[in-house]
C-alpha cells in the first residue's frame, strides 16, 4: 500500500488543514493544535468532546456538528492528543453547562483524557466522561475480552449528541452513556494490515490468502488468522460472535453499523451487508437502523467491522435518526 | 488486494440487494435487474436516469434522491447495463415530462444508452441525453484527449438534478448540460490498479514505487508512469494539467472535487486537499465549492482524481448547494 503524504512529521497539521478547509462553513481549527470545534458552540447545552489519534478519519472531526460533537481533539497518527491540548479544548468550549468527554478504551487515550478532566476539575469546571469499550475480540493468551473502543464509538457520538441537544444535563448524559455502551458490541476483520510505513511499526503481517479476525483499529493483532473466505462465511463468524455477547431476550431489535477500515471498497461493504441481513433475518433480529461506510477507519487497513447495538429504549432510535450536518455521518 | 465477495457471477445482485436494504427508506430495487429507483418518482418534473457498470460505488445508486437522480441502471462490474434494461427503466419511471439520460463517455455505455433512447423514442416517449467527457488525460500514442466520463459526472448529476426539481423542461436541461459539461475537467492518478481478480483482466501493473497519471475508472492505462512522489508534487501535476484546459479568464471561480478511487484513505485525501488549496490560492482561483471523499470509484484502485468546474452562472452554485438525501452525496 503506497502512501499519499508529504512528510510524516506534519501529517496531523496537513490533514486538519485539509479537513477544515473543506468544511470551513461549519468547522474551526485552532492552527498549530489538534483542536477542531463547531463554528458556534451552543450556550444552552452540555459540550461534547471526543478525539484520539489521527488515522481514523472521518473520526472524530467528521462527527462535529448539530446533534453530535462540539469538539474533537486529535493527536498524531494513532497517538492520542496531549492532556494539555484536551484541557485547552475543554476551556475553549466551556459554556457553564458542563463538558462530557467520550473516550475510546485505550490505555494512552484514558491517560490523556482523564488527566485533562482532572486538571479541568481542579480549575472548578464541571467535566465528566464515558469510556467506550465495544470491541469484543478475545486475547488469545488470556481469553480475556479486549474491550478496546472501536467503531461503536460513533453510535455514542450520535446518541449522546442528540440527547445533549435536547437539553439533558451532564449527569443525565453520563447515565445514558453508561446504559448505552454495554449494549454496543463490535468485531473486526482485516484482509491486509494498516501500512503507515515509516510512521508506526506494523504489528502483524498477513499472507496473500490470509485474513485476521478480531484486529484493532491501530493495527493491533486479532484472535485468529484464517484462510480468506467468502463474504458470507466472514459474516457468519462476526454475527455469531457478536450474538453471543447478548442475552437472547435483548436481541429483538438492533441497530447495525458496517464500517470499512480504510481501503475496503463500498462495493464489498454492500455485498457484506447483504450477507449480514440474511443472517440477522434468520435470527429474527429486527434491524431498525443501519449504516454502512467508512466511519472509524484504521488508516489504510483493508477490512471491516460489524457493530450491533440492541435498542433498549425507543428514544435511542429517535436520537440515531435526528439529522446532523457532521460530515462523517452519511 | 484481497476481495471480499462471494461468487463473481452474483456481485451485481448481491451489491444492489445490500445497498437497497441499507437505504430501503428511499430506494426501490427491481429484483433480478440492475434498475434502482427513487421510492416515489415526482410527477411534475423531468426524470433523470444515469448508470453504467458496478464497481464505481457510491455511483450511481448513491445519487438517487431529492434534487438528484430518479433512477440508476447498473450493469455487471465495469460493464454497462443492456439497452433492454435501460429501456425498461425509462418506461417504468416515465411520467410524461420527458427523460434525460446522463451517460459517461465510453463506447459501450453510449451503445447501450443510445439504443435504449432510440427504442423509447420509437414508442413515442420524450427522451434526450447528455454525454459527460470530463477526463482530460492524453492518449500517449496519438496525443488525443481521451474524454472519458469520470468523476465530474457527479457534478452533472447534482446540478441537473436540482435544476430538474426546479421544473426545467427536457430541452432546458439538455441545454444546461451542454453548457456545463465543457467546464468540467478531471484528471486521475493511481498508486495501485484495481484488482478485480477473476472478474476482469488487469490492464496495467505498477511497481512498488510507481504511480500512473491519467488512468481511467475501469483500470485503463494513463499517460505517464512515474516514481511515487509526495502529495504536493502530485497536486502540482494535476492542478497544472487541469488549469491548461481553461482560458485564464474562466479560471476565476471554481468548484473542486477530490475523489478517492476506492481504497485511498480519507486521511490522505485530506492531506492532498491541503496541497490543492495552496496551489489554487497561488493561482488566485476562488474555490466557491468543494467536496472530498469517494464519489465515483474504480473498484479497489488506490488513487484519486481531481475535478475542476468553473462556475459560469451563479445558479450552478445554487444547484450544487441544494440539499439532497442521496446517500453518495455527503
Amino acid at each position: 500500500m503506497k502512501q499519499l503524504i508529504n512528510s510524516s512529521g506534519h501529517m496531523r497539521q496537513q490533514l486538519l488543514a485539509g479537513l477544515t478547509y473543506t468544511y470551513n462553513d461549519r468547522l474551526d481549527w485552532q492552527v498549530g493544535t489538534g483542536i477542531v470545534t463547531k463554528k458556534k458552540i451552543a450556550e444552552n447545552k452540555v459540550v461534547l468532546i471526543s478525539g484520539g489519534g489521527c488515522g481514523h478519519e472521518p473520526a472524530h472531526v467528521g462527527y462535529i456538528g448539530e446533534n453530535m460533537l462540539d469538539c474533537a481533539v486529535m493527536g498524531a497518527i494513532f497517538e492520542p492528543p496531549a492532556a494539555s491540548e484536551i484541557l485547552q479544548a475543554i476551556e475553549k468550549t466551556y459554556n457553564g453547562q458542563g463538558t462530557l468527554l467520550i473516550i475510546k478504551n485505550f490505555e494512552k487515550d484514558l491517560a490523556s483524557f482523564l488527566e485533562a478532566e482532572h486538571l479541568a476539575k481542579a480549575k472548578g469546571l464541571f467535566v465528566s466522561h464515558v469510556i467506550v469499550d465495544d470491541d469484543c475480540s478475545i486475547e488469545s493468551g488470556t481469553f480475556e475480552k479486549r474491550r478496546r473502543g472501536v467503531a461503536g464509538t460513533v453510535f455514542v457520538h450520535k446518541i449522546l449528541g442528540a440527547a445533549a441537544a435536547q437539553g439533558h444535563s451532564l449527569n443525565e448524559l453520563h447515565t445514558l452513556g453508561e446504559q448505552l455502551i454495554p449494549r454496543i458490541k463490535t468485531l473486526g476483520v482485516a484482509f491486509s494490515p494498516a501500512s503507515p510505513i515509516g510512521i508506526i511499526p506494523q504489528q502483524y503481517q498477513l499472507a496473500e490468502d490470509e485474513m485476521y479476525f478480531g484486529i484493532g483499529i491501530h493495527g493491533e493483532p486479532g484472535y485468529r488468522i484464517e484462510t480468506m473466505r467468502s463474504s458470507e462465511r466472514i459474516a457468519i463468524e462476526l454475527v455469531n460472535k457478536l450474538k453471543q455477547q447478548y442475552e437472547k431476550a435483548d436481541l429483538t431489535q438492533a441497530a447495525i453499523l458496517i464500517n470499512g477500515l480504510g481501503s475496503t471498497p463500498l462495493l464489498e461493504l454492500g455485498i457484506f451487508m447483504n450477507d449480514v441481513q440474511q443472517l440477522l433475518d434468520i435470527e429474527d433480529i429486527n434491524v431498525v437502523y443501519k449504516r454502512m461506510g467508512n466511519f472509524l477507519t484504521a488508516y489504510n487497513t483493508n477490512g471491516l467491522s460489524l457493530t450491533l447495538l440492541t435498542i433498549k429504549e425507543e428514544k435511542w432510535l429517535t436520537y440515531l435518526n435526528t439529522p446532523t450536518d457532521a460530515f462523517g455521518w452519511k
